[in-house]
C-alpha cells in the first residue's frame, strides 16, 4: 500500500488545498493530510479546529485521513510509513522555499519522494493568508473556501 | 473621466514611486495616490505624515490627488469610481505577491483593471525599506528620495 | 484622445489576446491592434490573413482597429500618435524578454508608456504556438480560440 | 493498476533522466518511458536508437517499459491507460514551458495528473543538449550519462 | 593587495558558507569574513560566539580573517580598504534581495565590486535557518555544518 | 598572477560588455576577452572582425587582451592558465543557462572559479541581439555601443 502525506498549516484549508488533496487521492492508496503545529507561528485557528474542519470537509473521501504533527515533516512521514510527500505547485508559488524543503528532505529521508502536483490555473492566486486578509476586512470568500470554512471565518472575525 | 488609483504604504515615498505616479498621470484623467493604513504594520511615518509629504511633493501635478484608506483596496477603488489600479513593476519585484493581488482583485471587482507600469531601470533596486535602512545608518539618500523626504528622514533618525 | 497600440504576431489570435484587447478598450479611447510582420519568421497565416481574422473577430468593438507594420514597434507607435503600448502579462510569461523590450522602447521613445495588463488566470497557459501544435496533431482547440480561428486552423492543417 | 508515462526526447538519456525514472518506478505500478518523435526536430539519435538505448539501460527494472509516440502526449497516455504524467523538476528548469504543458494537458485530459518529481541537486544542471555539446568538443561525459550512452556518443562524434 | 569582504550573519556558519570562503581565498590576496551585527534581529548565537566559531573553523587558512561590524556594509568595506564584496549565489537564492543590495552598494561605493561566486550544487538548498530548524527538532545536521557548529547547536538546543 | 577569461560571442560588443570588462580589469592581474567561434551559429560579424573591434576598443587598457577560441571554454581557460571565468549578471539574464554552464564547468574544471559581476542597472536590458535588431531597422544605437561598433553596424546594414 502506497501512503502519501500532504503537510501544511491549513489555517484555514482553501479550495486550492482541496483540489490537491483529491488529485493525490487518485494517485495513492491512502492520503494523510497532516496539519503542522508550529509553536513559533500564531495561527488564526487552533490545531484542533483545523483538524476538525479538515475532517468534516474530507469526510466523503474514504482513502483520505487527517492527522497533526509537531517537529520535522520527515519524522511524521517515517512514523506513518509514507512513500510520498505531496506539495501543491502553483504558477505563483514560493519555489525557492519548496525546492529547499524538497532537497533537504531528500537528504534526511532519501526513500521519501516529494511529489509536486499542480493546482488548477484558477486557484493559482489562492492562499490561506489572502483568504484571511479578505475575511478580516469583510470581503466575500465563498469562491475561495468550502462553506464550512466561510462560516468559521465569519465567526472568528465577527 | 477615467480615474486610476495608485495604492501603497509610501513609508516614505521614493523617486521610484514618483516616476510611476507621473507616468500614470499622463495616461489617466485623474490619479489618486492612496496611502494604505495597515493596523498590523508599524510604519516609520504616521498615515498623516505620509499623506502630507505626498501632498507637498505632488502639489505641482494638477490631476494627481492624495488620499488614504483602511481595508481592501478594491473597496477604496469602488468608492472613488476608479477604473484602473496602478502598480509599479520593476525588474526586481515581488511578482508572486503582485500577481496574487491582481488576480484576487480581478475576482473581487472584475471591472477594475490592474495596470502595471515599468519604473526606469535606474530605480529598479529602489524600495522604501532600503531607503530607511540607509538613512538609519547615516547613509546619504538624496539620490533616492525627494529633498523633503530626505529632511524628514533626518529628523526621524536624528 | 489617448491611443494605445497592442502589437503582436497574432499567428493566430487566441482568447487570451482577445481578453487583453477588450480590457485595453475600456482604458483607452482608441486601441490599435498591430500585427507585426517579421521577415525572419515563417508564420502559419500570412500577414493579410492575420489582419483579416482580427478585423472580423474585433468588428463589434467600435474603438478597436487593426493594422500591420514592419520594423520597430516604436516607429509604428510614433506614426499613429500612440501614448501607450499594451502588453499582456501572464503568470507564465517571458518576463526577461518583456522587460528588455519595455526598457529598450523607453530609451527609444520616452513619451510612450508600456502598459502591462494581466490576462485572466485561466488564460495563463495559452499561447499561439501551443494552439498551433494542438491543432497540428488534431487536438480540439475550441476552448482556446474564437470559432473563426478554429475553422481557419482546420483548413490549414487539413 | 496505476500506470505513469514519462515522456521526453531522450536524445540521449542522461543520469538525470534515470534518476527520475527510478523514483517514478517506486511510486507507480508500471512506468512507461515514452520517446517522443518530433518531425520538426533533428535529433542526434534516431527514434529507434533512443528506444534501444533506453531498453538496454532500463532492462533491470521490471515495472519499467519503453515505448515511442508521435503527436500529442495526452493521446499516448489515453491509449496506454495512464493515470499520471511524470515530469522531472530541477532547480534549473524551464518552468514556464512545464507549467504551460501541464495546464494545457489538464484541459485536454482532466483525469491525467501531471506529477513533478525533483531530481537530485547534483543533476540540476544536467541536460541532453549540454551532454551533446560536451561530447561534440571531445569533453568527458562519463559523470553525466550511463556507459552505453558514452560509447554511443563517441561513435556518433568520431 | 586585493582585499575582499564576505559579509553575513553566519548564525551559524554552514558548509555552504565555507565553500564560498575557500573559493574567495583563491581569488583574492586577503578575505575578511565580516559578521554583521543587526540590532533588529534575534540571532541564536551572539556576535562574539559567531566570530569565535568562524575563527576556529577558518584557522587553517592564512589569508582569511574574521571581523564584525554594525551598520552599512559599504562603510566596513571602506574602512578595511576592500575592493570586492563577495556574495554566494545558489540556484536557490533570494535574487531580488541580492540584486537590490548589489545595485544599492554600487550607488553608495562605486569602486567596490560585488562578486558573486556559485556554491556547489549540493549546497544549493543549504541555509542557516534551515540548519537551525533541523537542529531544533533534533534532526542530524552533520552533513550541513562543520563538527564544531554541530556541537554548539546541540549545546544551544539541549 | 591571477588571470581571468571573459568569454562571449561579442557579435558585436556592447557598452554592457565593456562595463563588465573594465570591472574585471580592476579585480584581476590580466583579463583575456575570449571571442567564441561557434560553427553552428551565423554571426553578423566574422570572428576576425569581432576580435579586431574588441582590440581597438580595448586598446587603452593595459591588462586586457583579446583572443578567440573554438570548442569548450574550459579548454581555453586551461590553456591560458586562467583562475577565473567572468560572467556578467543582469537583473534581466538567462539565469538558468548561466547556472547550467557554471555548474557544468565546475564539474569539468574544479579549480576554475566562475565569477559573476553585475552590470550597471542602466545596462540591464542591453543585449547584442537587441542592438542588431535596432540597427537592422535603422534605429539609433549610439547609447548602447561604442562609436566604432555603431559605424560597423551602419556599414553592415547599409
Amino acid at each position: 500500500m502506497r501512503i502519501a502525506v500532504y503537510p501544511g498549516s491549513f489555517d484555514p484549508v482553501t479550495n486550492g488545498h482541496l483540489d490537491i488533496i483529491l488529485r493525490a487521492a487518485e494517485l495513492f492508496d491512502r492520503v494523510i493530510v497532516a496539519v503542522s503545529c508550529n509553536p513559533k507561528k500564531k495561527p488564526l485557528f487552533t490545531i484542533e479546529e483545523r483538524v476538525e474542519i479538515l475532517r468534516e470537509v474530507l469526510a466523503p473521501y474514504k482513502n483520505v485521513e487527517v492527522g497533526s504533527f509537531e517537529g520535522l515533516t520527515v519524522n511524521f512521514c517515517r512514523k506513518v510509513g509514507a512513500r510520498a510527500l505531496i506539495r501543491g505547485l502553483r504558477a505563483i508559488s514560493d519555489f525557492e522555499r519548496e525546492f529547499q524543503m524538497a532537497l533537504t528532505n531528500k537528504k534526511l529521508m532519501p526513500e521519501l519522494e516529494t511529489v509536486f502536483l499542480m493546482a488548477k490555473a484558477e486557484y493559482s492566486f489562492l492562499s490561506s493568508s489572502m483568504v484571511k486578509e479578505l475575511a478580516y476586512y469583510g470581503g466575500c470568500v465563498d469562491q475561495f473556501v468550502p462553506p464550512l470554512v466561510e462560516k468559521k471565518l465569519r465567526e472568528k472575525y465577527r
